[in-house]
């Protein structure tokens, strides 16, 4: 793992060039010479420099993490060594989660820079939800992605040595939870200076949200506990700008936020990001297409995600659980015994469901009112509709934050969704 | 830190007089000449050698870790670096603690050797308990111990970085983790080898134990959170073998167990084995004195334990809770938002209060049928009486674990030891 960086070159298309040039094989894999290549600088995260580099064979996607916020600039600096957790996480998942993250060809430690299979024709999951499109496996695929992904780096799985060795690595990703800390957990439920929110629209409700008291307590508690709950080693920023797909593939990136934490907050990512392109569908309504159908059509992959998770890691729980936790070995008497250890599984699980509504809520609000906001909002021009629209979010969060006895079950959730 | 350890000079009384004459605060303080020093061999406990150094002006404590488990032999090997875990659990308490901990003259982390103060006239805790004494203040002072160790090294009052830093630091403790896992969670509720229990008296109650199915899921539920609720700096060991007293001063000693982990693993230590002290007590009668006002102090013992804990963490919490976990900073809006943050302070505190019964149920149960046993069982020589005490042990544990609900509150835990 390096020392907080010092200078580091960052690359434009010429020193990518340049670069990529003395890789062979990746020389090789695009063909020709580096002057053919066609480069692209394609970023539009927070975080970081994002090429595309072409080839008359073949082409490569080029990640280089950036010393600052790209969606600060410089006056917020944020040390480049977060390249070297999303290479470690890829490196620790990729044995359980098949071709669902993309194949890395390179990882340069010291200039933080991963060169990466192109995915192509592959779009933004979120991007397709702005657009009206479906996906038929996504939400199956990455309910099964996030079984595969925390059932195998939890003690579930494994001996708790190995665990142990993965929280401690990942503990060095401070600079990456620090963001998840405050932008999730704390300041979208006080004054900030880095908070915004559609204004004045939902200036009142803002206000009313920020002195909420039980509110509060519920979403710090769901921080208390991604701070000291080490589940399984976490994706941290699962949300739908974090899923590439095409209609028959479905592909996890940018797992640079990893860390060890409760799987709920992965689950809740998911589900918060569906549930905000729900509402946000009738911002996007044409008079040839009220969204109607595409809300109808985001509840069942609301459900189709959890049912997904749920099924494939009891599934895998069965199969594999070899680790220490709920030791399968204290449990070999026979049928009482292997009735009592399912049960415990199965809680196990649902107290997931539990925890995914919880972080789910926390996401879909500072995405409302904090820093960073998505494009599924952000998109609605006309401000009042999108008050409108983020106004009920906010408060169908609120709902499942405050009230997390009434969501019991999946379908608890897709009743209580408002029906356009 | 060091690798696990090849060979090193395990000490006897003739090299540590060597040694510790070279080292000169150490030598100056016991006065005189090495020659003159009286060196005891006094280790009692299962893993290491504890010397005792005497000389004309002073004496000092010297504890040597083994590269195995003392208790086992040779044949069970464990790394020796337990003593650097020891050692930097004492340096990481030591700020927050005072004076119950020893004082550390110097450790060697070659020689994986500390030189501490000798704590005199000081007795071990569970020896005086065994013989009938009484200690005004040991409830108290390891509550508050357990309050200020726990609190301060927790996510409530400090940046979760050197939480986390920390974590990193202790998931090496891992041969001792092992341990734990293994002898508390695991063993006990199933065969091994490494079990023993008083029999035949016993057999049939461990046999109905072993196949209790709701009881194994509770405690491997217990053994779950243990491995995965890093919520403070734990002690590791607890118990009444590692509290030293004498009528007016407790003291908090052999810490090598310590990692990351639920607050209430370590109050349960302290509980269960005050629980296994009153239900021994029987056993230690004589004609002059039933032991029934010993069980009497006991049962205050423990409502002392408890609410000097409980009252401490929360005002530690209210003077000094500036930490990442339910940040107040969220909570500055007056008087509604003093009151949501209080009372979530005590339900955090409550859920530990649950988790003290159960982790103490399991550290009972593990006393009785698992490896390593208590004296204040295993100096009962008649086996008819010692079984009936470990009998009624036993079962009040597995009432704690299989029903906890009946146990909201200490006086809860109080009214339903069966008085004698």
């Amino acid at each position: 793992m390096p020392d907080p960086a010092p200078a580091y070159p960052i690359f434009d298309a010429d020193s990518l060039r340049a670069w990529i040039g003395g890789l062979s094989p990746v020389r090789a894999s695009l063909g020709s010479t580096p002057g053919d290549w066609r480069i692209r600088e394609v970023g539009d995260g927070n975080l970081n420099l994002v090429f595309i580099v072409e080839g008359p064979q073949g082409s490569v996607c080029v990640k280089q993490a950036l010393p600052y916020v790209r969606a600060a600039g410089p006056s917020w600096p944020m040390a480049p060594r977060r390249a070297f957790f999303e290479n470690a996480y890829y490196k620790a998942v990729a044995p359980h989660v098949g071709a669902r993250i993309p194949r890395i060809h390179h990882y340069d430690d010291a200039l933080y820079c991963t060169v990466m299979e192109r995915l192509s024709p592959h779009i933004i999951l979120r991007q397709g939800l702005i657009e009206g499109r479906r996906y038929p496996d996504a939400a199956r695929d990455v309910g099964e992605y996030v079984a595969h992904a925390g059932f195998f780096t939890s003690d579930f799985a494994r001996p708790f040595e190995e665990k142990l060795a993965g929280v401690a690595l990942f503990a060095g990703n401070k600079d990456l939870i620090r963001i998840s800390v405050d932008l999730i957990f704390t300041d979208p439920f006080r004054e900030s200076v880095r908070n915004r929110h559609t204004s004045p629209q939902l200036d009142a409700v803002v206000r009313d949200l920020r002195r909420d008291g039980p509110l509060k307590v519920a979403a710090a508690d769901c921080g208390r506990r991604f701070l000291t709950d080490a589940q399984a080693l976490l994706h941290g920023d699962l949300h739908s700008g974090s899923v590439m797909v095409t209609e028959r593939d479905t592909r996890v990136i940018d797992p640079e936020f990893a860390c060890y934490g409760p799987i709920g907050f992965d689950l809740g990512a998911y589900v918060a990001n569906l549930l905000l392109s729900w509402y946000s569908q009738p911002g996007h309504a044409t008079p040839a297409d009220d969204r109607s159908a595409q809300q109808r059509w985001i509840l069942t992959e609301i459900e189709t995600f959890w049912e997904a998770f749920r099924a494939r890691f009891l599934a895998l729980w069965a199969a594999h659980g070899r680790g220490d936790a709920l030791p399968a070995a204290m449990f070999e008497g026979g049928e009482a015994d292997a009735a009592a250890l399912q049960a415990a599984r199965v809680a196990f699980v649902e107290s997931l469901f539990a925890d995914m509504i919880g972080f789910g809520a926390c996401k879909m609000i500072r995405r409302i009112v904090g820093f960073a906001h998505v494009a599924d909002f952000e998109r609605i021009a006309d401000a009042d509709i999108r008050a409108r629209c983020e106004a009920r979010a906010l408060a169908f969060a609120r709902l499942l934050l405050t009230h997390p006895r009434q969501f019991r079950a999946i379908g608890d959730v897709l009743d209580a969704v408002p029906r356009a």
